[in-house]
């Protein structure tokens, strides 16, 4: 199989230029002026832009969460995720607490194995620390290609570990070679003010958003920040929404400090004011809420600063019978929101068109920077010579509208219903196959493969 | 003419793959796997790196100064910078005070044209700013492809505007799209504490470096960060030394602003040590001085973390009889040290080697953010398909050693004597022109051309 | 002489407590219950308060100031003073520039001896610094009890003198035990954007305001601050008004530093709005002008953190026909406004009574911190057996208006007409002399005596 | 009773004067030049000190802990306080975990009541919240005069409250007038790296000193000051003694915050390097640990800055034998040193005989501000009228040591053997009675009173 893609505007977290790219089997072979290559289909890209398919680091499908499960799996998932443009996914694994990783690992398997359409790997959640589990975190990253280690600073008796667990996770993640990734919240205060709500009959989603306010988040990410700078090991934020939490990276930096920080679509471009449409704020009930306009001031200034290195989205879908289970305790919506087939439409139309953020970063924040940074560089985040030929080609001029009408996640709603978008993904390769095209996918379940991934480093 | 690069392996700020690279008349016009094209010249790259030439924005070449001239001229200059992979640099023009910026263009001219042997392009300094003169800045904008504007805080009488000709500098500049330099440091501290260092006695090279104290510096990037921030201007911060000065830069992150910040590849692998060998001292006496091992790490670090930029050399030569003006007064000693030949290898050996940066930050800042940053990107600072053909094929196990008897800058010493450097520049090629192969310079003067520049953008 | 103050409620910065007060001769003698003392005078202070004559260590008189004379001079001055319950004052007076301290000194004391009312001294003001005034400056400390030297950052050509002459001050003034302080406006910024709103046409006093920039506060501030650190001289701002120049402070607290703050009355109960209605905004034109809301909360915080221990005035009173010689042009406004009245009725009813600040801490930044920062404890600023005996009896349940048909000061109009107090100064003692009794000053002008200071601490 | 002091030098956190004093059975009356009183006692106070009786408020006294008793009781105890010159300490009832306040008092009741010499008050540590819990704290400040409540953020298990229950403890506080102190290191951080050592065969009471790095003390200053921040209750840090922590309250500033810190003597005079002489460091094994010189620098700034109000000592005595329970294994030893007797002499020695702190602060920080702050002013803290005349008459040249032989604590060693101190507490009065004087006590077990305390202020 061969394809030939003529005249684009090819662009990566570096480059911008006119060319041609010549795709042979599953890799790209050749970038030139005037190919002339045979090809078995030939694409005109003239006045498109033609980008590595995007990595959302951060997706949560089929997970087990508030009783429920996410409602898109690794089918429905990575589909909608290749018609937004994003041929990688990471999901996160969740270790049951008191069982092994090794135990999940299974279970993820399982769930993703002939059933993902597009590639993914996996973050293993650590949620209950101890030595034999330190075993295993050695294996995961010798024998099974997964480097990163998330933790949770929240959600006590289910996922959180205590910060004594925390430093000596850092410590045997760093000696080989990997990296621990944090939701970063102060689970206690929240635990202790959405009980405070609900005790006082306040059970609108509102106080979901005023449950975890911006000092849960900016105090964790700096307790995380300065656990990191007494191990020394590489650490990733997750999921940024914040000022105060930016704040506290940008004061580690004065110590000479290197924590990379993810944000996500949703905080750059929603805010806190839709909680207050009653229970419609459910659709954004996620953790961290939205929040303020201010903040999305300082997230944006934070990537072109270089601080924030990564946008994700954090999608956890839940079906509106889901979301309604909380109908009268805002604790009991699934958290969540979907959003991992808007990511890089939403960062193309309201960052770079609004020049926001150049088109290099654009391509950076959405790939590249994920993949070096997970360890899967230069396989994929780049348009290169050798690379996994994962490739969209993108109508900068194409404009559309969002709508559960038309969106292929599985869900029945749209956080996002009627949002005006300039810019579409129209041809989406994965590793030198048509994905899709013409509005259609054609991949197939199981077309999707696992990408075991590298050590990390922190100077990519 | 055609060039076809076998086998190499190429790095960008961004990517890192092994391709065949062919080049035809002056720009880059395929890379692939296995390119079966005809070529003039075929070179096997096995082995080898293949990178973007080098960018050094800040050179002085032929510049006037304390009563004599820097010893490399546009011929030596860019030749020696071509031998250590630098294609392109960025001299100063100096506005004479109460003399207009065309009169010192053309002064510029006349050193710059015919003589070139790599591509150059100049920052205006301007050091006497009123209502005529901010329409020559709008000029140079427009017209001339000059978009940089350099200013000092520094050097009352002679370079030095006010903080009050600053902010109505960057006014105009921020209106039209250009950009402001800065030497920040504090002028009037500074010459006070010369005058009374000089009025004691105290009269070796040491002195230089005791009347310059770090705070001169933090000080001086601090008011010139503020500045910024209250004009909206996109500035550049030249030269940065220490720890105190970066954290001006990382204090402005908070209130959500972007300064661009370059080093010299002096400040990265040099300390004040060298100063404590008397008249010896002179070979680093430079402004502002070499600082502390403290300050080493600082600069290093604000590398990884994306808030310095820009490497360049601040390459201003002498010849020994020159710095010996200043035998019984450091003030006389002519400010500045040989280093544009050593940049690229330098921080290959001292950074990439070692571990300090990756092999992409590497590019970044010695090539790819200074083209982005002052406007001559893509057709510089990349290898992407018709950028000009700048590019360097460097051995990196080739282990050699820095001396006055190899090195090609004009200059009688080497501040760098007996350094042991592993990696080479071995051929270097200038728009698809051969300039450097086997230790020779293949091209004449004349051959270097002036590349006009864009406007800045604060998103790169 | 004697008087017996009887069941007082006395208050000073660290006590508060109800007993009676016995003065013999000028000074404090003894303090208890139901003394049984013999007194020429008894005065029943029940339900009063009875605290320390205010020190306002900010005040102008009969200086000459854009072309003409501030309108109090040192007999309307202190009797003005006197009637708000400020017991002594400290004065400015100014160098001519080329010209000796010694002949400034002179002509301050042609101004005050035999004219003041109450007592005083002098900060002197170096605005040319050359060895010849180095030598002065130890004059002024060891012979004539003057040990602040106050510094302009501002009005170049005039007062201001540059950093290199500022760090050579400090190290001269640290040797002999003095303390610097300093007008922290960028002066050079101010010019320039007076200039420019000026060639634009812009000339209300609005304007005055838009050309002092919160930033060109919190600059200087910041760079004082940075050479008092390199110098190790003892320092002090004078009249900081705003959040940025007090974050300039804060901020040294991380390098262990020590710095002096004063503020002024007006700063923590105007702000900038005040300039909105045309030339009536000539009042408040004063350098630096107004600011905002917040950075009233942040001063007055300041002061409960303890980083601000003084609150003066900055007293400058213009009549109105001389304010209207910028009535075409704010350039031209005589900067200043009249408060050496007020400052102790507005702390108390401002920031004692609605909370904002304790008793003691009112007492502590309107008296004794001064007493103690400038030398002249613990003769002045408390209320201790062998002090001076300033006293002021105070009925805090007193309503008045502030009204320029009642007030004491020479112009003639107020800057606070129909301002609520409560709270008033109803008898004061100038060295155990009936000062102002029944609306009435007793003392004649000769009586206010020259209070040589001694050095400084920056231990207090 | 009536004692008349003559001639002494009387010193307050505000005055200094030479007077003489006139007690009247509890209190003073009368403070005067040659006060004509008849008293049943006069003492001559020539050239002595005489200053308000030292306030210690963080005392352990009979406290059970880690399987043993602090050695000194309420009687030992104070006693050897009156010795030091304090006159009165704040000891700590601990909440038994599932058990009631009440019940705390109630056995800290049977501690104190007829065996205290000196003056005494309890705070309340509140190891388990709840709502029952709240409601007992409301009785507390109304009913019981206690109003300050201490938390743990470590000693999970025994002592430690979550996050959770810190917010809504201080919102109960908060709205009841009372204030919130810590013990502010994270607990789980500490656990882990204890456990660590431990599992490491690393049992030197060294390791005691690594298993908790300033990190752990700086983030958790941080993380409280940041409840603070959210719920506006007021806040105190008890026994600080690092940078890193000063440095978190020091950036509150920036947001006008206001956070109350208490250090204790042996963090300003001794340090870290302690620790390595084998198991003699066991003597100072204490939670936190001693420091480096850096931190003592940053204690003493902080003090003069007015960052750090109060210098206690965290007296908490062990017999050698006691200490050697964990001659085997540091996380064995009682953590706790001896030092009641010793905080005003080696204050004064150490910071007012050096310069370090005036002797006005002196008095401040040990006994004023702690007054204030707790509510016990103007009954303790100062000389004032109607004050408890709680009096030292201080020799300033006596040269004396400190020694086991001589001191008047229940423990067998001394924690600063041979310490050459210049300075003497020689006479303490309580309440009007002779406590100390020739070196004896005059005072018997049950003298000592409870001291119910007010509300408290952040306005002090």
């Amino acid at each position: 199989m061969s394809i030939l893609i003529k005249n684009g505007r090819i662009v990566t977290a570096e480059a911008d230029y006119i060319a041609d790219l010549y795709i042979e089997g599953e890799h790209i072979s050749a970038i030139g002026q005037g190919l002339d290559y045979q090809a078995d289909q030939v694409i005109n890209a003239s006045n498109k832009l033609v980008f590595p398919g995007g990595i959302d680091p951060h997706v949560h499908l089929d997970m087990p969460f508030m009783g429920t499960y996410s409602s898109d799996d690794y089918e429905t998932g990575t589909r909608a995720a290749l018609f937004g443009g994003t041929t990688m996914v990471i999901d996160f694994i969740l270790q049951t607490q008191g069982d092994s990783l090794r135990n999940a690992l299974n279970t993820w398997q399982q769930k993703s194995v002939g059933k993902a359409i597009g590639d993914y790997s996996y973050h293993m959640a650590v949620t209950d620390f101890n030595d034999a589990v330190a075993k295993e975190v050695v294996e995961m990253i010798e024998d099974e290609g997964i480097t990163s280690f998330k933790t949770f600073m929240a959600y006590k008796g289910a996922l959180m570990i205590d910060d004594g667990q925390m430093v000596q996770l850092m410590k045997v993640v760093k000696k080989h070679g990997g990296l621990v990734t944090v939701h970063a919240t102060n689970g206690d205060m929240i635990d202790s003010l959405i009980a405070k709500h609900r005790s006082e009959g306040k059970l609108a989603p509102l106080y979901h958003y005023l449950s975890q306010p911006e000092i849960t988040e900016a105090e964790a990410s700096g307790r995380f920040t300065d656990m990191l700078f007494y191990t020394g090991c590489p650490g990733y934020i997750v999921h940024m929404t914040c000022e105060g939490a930016l704040n506290a990276v940008r004061r580690a930096t004065t110590r000479n400090q290197k924590v990379f920080v993810e944000t996500c679509s949703q905080y750059l471009v929603l805010d806190a004011s839709l909680y207050e449409n009653d229970f419609e704020g459910a659709k954004w009930v996620m953790s961290p809420p939205l929040r303020e306009k201010k903040d999305q001031t300082a997230l944006w200034s934070g990537i072109n600063q270089g601080l924030i290195q990564v946008v994700g989205t954090d999608h956890c879908p839940f079906m509106w019978d889901q979301k309604k289970m909380g109908e009268k305790d805002f604790s009991k919506i699934p958290n969540g929101h979907p959003a991992i087939e808007h990511r890089l439409e939403l960062m193309f139309s309201e960052g770079v068109n609004s020049g926001k953020i150049s088109l290099n970063k654009f391509v950076e924040v959405t790939s590249t920077n994920a993949a070096k940074i997970f360890g899967i560089y230069p396989r994929k985040g780049t348009i290169s010579i050798g690379a996994d030929a994962d490739i969209v080609i993108f109508d900068p001029k194409h404009e559309h509208k969002i709508s559960v009408d038309t969106h292929h996640m599985n869900v029945d709603y749209s956080a996002y219903e009627g949002w005006k978008l300039t810019g579409k993904c129209e041809t989406v390769i994965l590793r030198g196959h048509m994905a899709i095209q013409n509005e259609d996918c054609k991949l197939s379940p199981g077309f999707g493969q696992f990408i075991p991934r590298g050590k990390t480093s922190q100077t990519i």
